[in-house]
């Protein structure tokens, strides 16, 4: 049998659109003989469409263009994810997946774990399903599972999360090959996981396994696509792009001709997500041009290469904003990079503007002090920027790293403003590792000074990261441990070698911080652990770390 | 028996802070001659710790502290609500009451029903419990619940929202007493709902009922206490302080004397929602000092009372910043107000400041748009309120409201700074209500003026609200049906008497703002559905409600 993955990249809520995409799939699979095509995990309405899906308005288009679905089954069977109405107890919706052929509907299952951690919220919106469902289509017995479904396995990185394997109750239920439809998220780390883990679910079971992902960007959400086809033995013999639509022809009874490559390296992953990210952002808002804070500094450099392969470097616009305690050096690197990327350049001097806040501010108070200087300058930028937003309809990207944001070593509503943060989960010695290998990948862009000088925010004479700041790598490591690995202080200790007053030091501006990350620009997620969607506590919470 | 319920108000996440204030209702309650202590669910870390629980030292910390409440027993039962590790299958915790005394543990249940819709998430920390647990104590036998587990029932708003109903099995289990430990948000429609439910389900089962809420704000949540203890027949006989600790002594067995006054009305209720709101944000950050830009329009009048009240006169700054938009009525308003109130009053002019934006944005485009110089306004005098909170470690309360925060009627990063967004909960039509009920209430605090001139943003000559927008009663109507109601253009335009355009044309306005306000600051909620919380969608949406 020939089978479609259809690895589409949805416009969240947009119905009639994703529509037009489903049909135009299911046609062309129609074309190249298919006799089943499978699109992702709720593809109608798109993942995640968070509280919309409690919307009646939004739940009857849905039910309406379901309906167009089914209609569109002629000579093929389309096999569907959707929310249906729950007739029980509990939430008004199920996940669902549905199979159509003909204009009927063959089979209806109910996705039986519902993932409830990290960026998940499906018992928001979801009742789960209780039982197994195999299809047999043409002689084929199909064991139909949604995303979690497949991770209660012992190949996952959290057996044991739920009670029952449902993969393994639809093989027990006569299943010659499992398919899995999905809307799974990316992380660095877990894109090679996750296609290991469903090799050695097909393998262990002796059957082939059919998994279809969805792509693109959806917010802060980047969904990696790379669906893939493997065989009884495991292997991968067919692979959907990464990080974009795609539609992946397989045969089902086919010998192995050859297996897929390998999935990308790490930084090649991150690479490529941050740029779906940026680029289906600005898409699907209907945006066009972005701009950026064009510092001299490293993360600003990475930003302004991301946007420019994202959008195309006729469309970013790089804004330099010196002040009196900018270095002549910095305005050098940001325009050298400005040149070899082909994006625009302007510069906007911010001195006699943080003059009159001063000024302004000194009537009323005894005297202004540095840090208020300092934010003043960050502000101006940000009024500046948004100012060039307003004017020039553009989108401002936020420049601000992971490990900022973490100890909250930047300025609210200064350098936090922005529609998308793009590097607000990616460490600043990731942000280096990154800049090297778009160096050694694609040519020297990066300026090499740019690469090599002490990090600063140049908010005041010879200011450098490191005054306020542990040296970024041990800084990183303790982030690390706490965030994504979630330790105690005392394990964070053992584990980074670092002395427990500075464990406790860092975490405590972790802590004290959180009234920042609470107001910041939806971030890019690539690790584990991205704040807000991650990791996310009481601004008004009481904890200290201290163990003494 | 005698009985006390301990409606703490926790700081949460200051473990060792809560556990004092639990040695110390203690030790009054055995002094008093109790045999049993009720404190609220999830005491010794407060509700709602989010993903401090999922952190090791977090977890250790809280154990060890639970340790001492056991050890405070003597000669008392304890029952207190805490998380603790999950032996079995799913997720790391469970929500659980423990019953201490002489030391031991005589009593552990596991909460049933774990609510994950609106502000809750438990079903991401927590696995529930799957049977009743009644403890018998001197002949009294006690059937243990925990918030959620009382609320299905056919009393509630939501039948059937599970398929077991804990208070009935607890009852058929041999209950004499329902005991009911919560810490359950306030909303406006909710706080004499929630006692006529219980009042309802003592009357049902023929049973007296204890019920102990935690009390206070947690970031944007506000707890309102108003613990209680129904007889049998349903009758209340004794109810805890409104939104502020209290402990509460009860005779069990006590006939009836009087039953305890009604629950204040809605006006009375909301006001001291946001006070407590307002007052537990500052003191549990551990500030003192709150400002806020005084307009001269109603918003910030009712801020400035209700900070006034919340922190006291003498720690509320009243800035003015008048630009030449600004109205002299505006101004002798503002001023009026701040001198009722005895608050701090200062004036900083913004005009330089925004003509140093004009021009400096003007060299690099070819023209300043009216929108640009518009948001520079606001966006300066955010610059400047900002700058006063560096200077002088006072905390920016922000004065938007729920109808402009739904249609974006606000300038991100300029009147949408602040730390707490204290009206982004109260629809303007609801702004005007409480001012009349605390004039009426308090004398005449508001100026009359404020009151009754048509509301303007004062950024162009002689702009209204009602250019841009209809008008608010018109307005809220459409918003509460939508965001509260969750309907459909149709129904809404049904149940408004409005046109179906009009309302098309404001869910518009909702949908693509999104992207304000998933950087507002945190809201006090005082409805049953707040932004943020109870209502979010992806930004890049493509959602469109129109039906035509």
């Amino acid at each position: 049998m020939r089978i479609a993955l259809a690895q589409l990249n949805p416009v969240v809520g947009d119905i009639d659109g994703n529509f037009r995409k489903i049909r135009s799939a299911v046609s062309q699979a129609r074309e190249q003989g298919c006799g089943l095509i499978l699109f992702p995990e709720l593809a109608l309405s798109g993942y995640m469409a968070e509280d919309l899906m409690q919307n009646a308005g939004f739940l009857n288009r849905l039910e309406a263009s379901l309906e167009k679905v089914r209609k569109e089954s002629d000579g093929i069977a389309v096999l569907i994810g959707h929310p249906s109405r729950n007739p029980g107890h509990g939430k008004a919706l199920q996940n669902c997946l549905s199979v159509f052929r003909d204009g009927k509907c063959i089979a209806n299952y109910r996705k039986r774990l519902l993932p409830n951690y990290d960026v998940f919220n499906e018992n928001r919106y979801f009742e789960p399903g209780d039982k197994p469902l195999v299809l047999e289509l043409d002689g084929v017995r199909f064991g139909l599972t949604v995303c979690e479904d497949g991770w209660n396995t012992k190949f996952s990185n959290a057996p044991g999360l739920y009670a029952i394997d449902p993969v393994a109750e639809s093989v027990a239920a006569g299943a010659d090959v499992i398919v899995n439809i999905a809307a799974s998220p990316f992380a660095y780390r877990k894109a090679a996981f996750r296609e290991r883990m469903f090799s050695k679910i097909a393998a262990f079971h002796g059957r082939p396994l059919l998994y279809v992902n969805q792509a693109g960007g959806v917010d802060g959400i980047v969904f990696d696509g790379m669906s893939a086809f493997f065989d009884r033995e495991g292997r991968v013999l067919a692979r959907g792009a990464g990080f974009q639509e795609d539609l992946v022809f397989v045969e089902l009874e086919g010998g192995v001709s050859e297996t897929a490559e390998s999935i990308p390296e790490e930084n090649s992953l991150i690479f490529s997500a941050l740029v779906c990210g940026i680029r289906d952002y600005i898409q699907k808002i209907g945006a066009k041009q972005v701009h950026l804070g064009l510092s001299g500094g490293i993360d600003s450099a990475l930003v302004a290469v991301l946007a420019a392969r994202a959008v195309g470097p006729e469309n970013v616009t790089g804004i330099m904003l010196p002040s009196r305690y900018s270095s002549a050096g910095s305005v050098a690197d940001a325009e050298e990079l400005g040149k070899n990327l082909g994006i625009r350049l302007e510069t906007i001097a911010i001195q006699e503007i943080v003059n009159g806040a001063m000024s302004a501010l000194s009537g009323v108070v005894s005297e202004v002090r540095g840090i208020t200087e300092e934010n003043f300058q960050a502000r101006t930028r940000g009024l500046l920027l948004m100012g060039w937003s307003n004017n020039e309809d553009s989108i401002l990207l936020n420049t601000g790293n992971k490990s900022e944001l973490a100890v909250g070593y930047a300025t609210i509503y200064g350098d936090m403003c922005g529609a998308l943060s793009v590097l607000g989960d990616v460490y600043k010695t990731k942000v280096f590792e990154l800049c090297r290998w778009i160096n050694r990948e694609f040519g020297p862009v990066i300026p090499q000074n740019i690469l090599t000088k002490p990090p600063s925010a140049e908010l005041r004479p010879d200011q450098k990261d490191s005054d306020t700041l542990p040296d970024y790598d041990v800084l990183d490591g303790i982030l690390e441990a706490f965030v994504e690995g979630a330790l105690a202080p005392v394990e964070i200790a053992e584990k980074t070698g670092e002395n427990i007053e500075l464990v406790e030091k860092v975490l405590r501006m972790v802590l004290r911080t959180e009234f920042k990350r609470k107001q910041a620009a939806p971030i890019l997620k690539v690790t584990d652990r991205a704040f807000a969607t991650g990791f996310r506590f009481p601004i008004s919470s009481g904890w200290r770390p201290e163990i003494h």
